[in-house]
């Protein structure tokens, strides 16, 4: 597993060459250095859990046997289009959000010479994405499709944001807006598609996969996301801040968070009240009387029963798809994210 | 013309319609909203020329034979195409540049309700470029050509504008980084690619041209793009305001301007420091000095001397050009751009 990761590191620094050399630009000493500053900074340091699945994925379609040289490469390069997709959403949600810190360091643009700057540096990772699917993908027979399939699902992930974004601004006014269907909707757009679905898809067309014939795979890997951002939104208020790492701020920030749409779902008149009165202010006497309202209604217990029920609706849906290659895919990824601390 | 104008913004009527139905997102009526109105807000109110001249290019390409209704609505699809990735562009320049107005009315961003997620709608712009190729072209052979094309153009644009950006954060230092070859290098990639070769380069396409074949046009219209934007940094200071529609500042904001360039590469020792001494400040005191020096320099006669040495020379390469029909196009475009004021 070690060994698969510094492989796919390799990967990313061939990818990242590639790009600084790119002919379809005139290139400066000055212009490589920001462009190399900027994706060290902003590509390889998550978890890598998006990309490295887009290889684990493969391997398993493959039943076991042994990748070339050429499709270790290959799976390692759309997994890293994933992470770049992922830098360019992160690098520009940062900016929206004012957020101050990512993956243990300052945001991109909180760094005194980059400021605004950043949001052309999201747009050229963005760019990167279809640079790198041309230098490597440009002759296969599955090229068209790898660009249709990125194209969406960035329009999705696009489309999921500004319903967060704009709910966030309507929720402010009014609370009852935050429903679970609005919840799923955002989770599905925002995170669903792009995190759980476009790795396996990239995946497929390797093989040489149709998509058109796998909507039950897409189906079943967008519910599986979906219970992961419910975990997110359970975790941001009820994980160990030492565990995932941070300290949550949804109930200051007023998000649609799984949380507090379950909370409005099952409370009484009067701790709707309460809910109304104290969600979304930065005040900790606030936050707290929310959280005490949240144990007061049992939202773990609530959410242990979600877990529970959505695993056995979702191992119950995967053992129906008639390929066992598929099969070990999705229970790979389920296993990944069941019953997850951080 | 007026009448190819109202075509044009009726097929502007029926994208819009697609994309605030399309089936790849689960449209809210809050979400339909926000989409119509940011898209009429920041897509058809420019004055199009780039749209159209992609109907125009091809109605050149076909030497005057009367267009279909279907060669219409593709020629003006591509042509949106280019009105969409400009209105993409233009919304998060404004951010980066904190601009206030732009054609007119306040920018984007600047209205109350939108704030910071005028980045996202930003990105959803770039985003429906691929979904109207998708649905309208999609099964043409030339749909691969074109979503590469508008790739690595949208790349050329955002390094410009990466060069741009970090030119004028150095030159702020230092005044003598900016010289010709790199004020060259910014407006070739910022601006030339997309406003000047796109158009061209889309009508090639549905010609059933391959764009490899085309190096020399692309080469042409680059050069044309430049002369282009010399023109601009040119009206920026020496425009009537009541003609050109604003007041220019590139003086004030250290703008990597032709003026400064030419203006730094003639002048004197003593002329230099003035100009390192003033340039860059938004004192009317400091610009006047500046604008006073361009006068002392003549960079009016310098920039006359520029403008027809340019014309005859790109006169002298489009009638180099094998086809009379590509030179029509290419003299069609010079035409509109000789000897502007606005």
């Amino acid at each position: 597993m070690a060994d698969l990761k510094s492989t796919f590191l390799n990967v990313y620094s061939v990818l990242k060459k590639e790009l600084l050399e790119d002919p379809a630009f005139e290139w400066s000493p000055d212009s490589r250095d920001w462009v190399e500053r900027m994706l060290d900074y902003n590509v390889p340091g998550g978890k890598l859990n998006r990309g490295l699945s887009v290889i684990d994925s493969y391997k398993y379609l493959k039943e076991g046997k042994e990748l070339t040289e050429d499709e270790i490469f290959l799976t390692s390069a759309l997994g890293w289009c994933i992470e770049w997709l992922q830098a360019y959403f992160l690098v520009l949600d940062d900016i929206m959000d004012s957020s101050h810190t990512r993956r243990g360091q300052p945001c991109w643009f909180r760094l005194p010479k980059v400021g605004l700057i950043a949001t052309n540096d999201g747009v050229l990772l963005r760019n990167h994405i279809p640079r790198i699917l041309k230098n490597h993908f440009r002759d296969k027979a599955y090229y068209v499709d790898l660009l249709d399939l990125f194209n969406e699902v960035e329009f999705q992930t696009a489309s999921g944001q500004m319903i967060d974004l704009i709910t966030t601004l309507e929720g402010e006014k009014d609370l009852s807006k935050y429903t679970l269907s609005l919840h799923r909707r955002i989770v599905q757009y925002k995170t669903a598609y792009y995190s759980f679905y476009l790795p396996v898809a990239c995946a497929l067309l390797m093989t040489g996969e149709n998509l058109n014939n796998h909507v039950d795979v897409k189906n079943i890997l967008v519910e599986m996301g979906t219970y992961f951002q419910v975990q997110d939104d359970y975790l941001d208020c009820f994980g160990a801040p030492e565990t995932i790492g941070k300290i949550g701020t949804d109930i200051e920030d007023f998000k649609c968070s799984w949380l507090v749409v379950k909370a409005l779902e099952i409370c009484n008149e009067e701790q709707k009240k309460l809910l109304h009165a104290n969600y979304g202010k930065a005040d900790p006497a606030n936050v707290a009387k929310v959280k005490a309202l949240y144990h007061e209604l049992n939202l773990q217990g609530v959410f242990a029963d979600y877990e529970s029920k959505s695993y056995e609706k979702l191992i119950a849906s995967i053992e129906a798809h008639p390929s066992k290659a598929v099969q070990a895919v999705l229970k790979s990824f389920l296993a990944k994210i069941y019953k997850r601390q951080k």
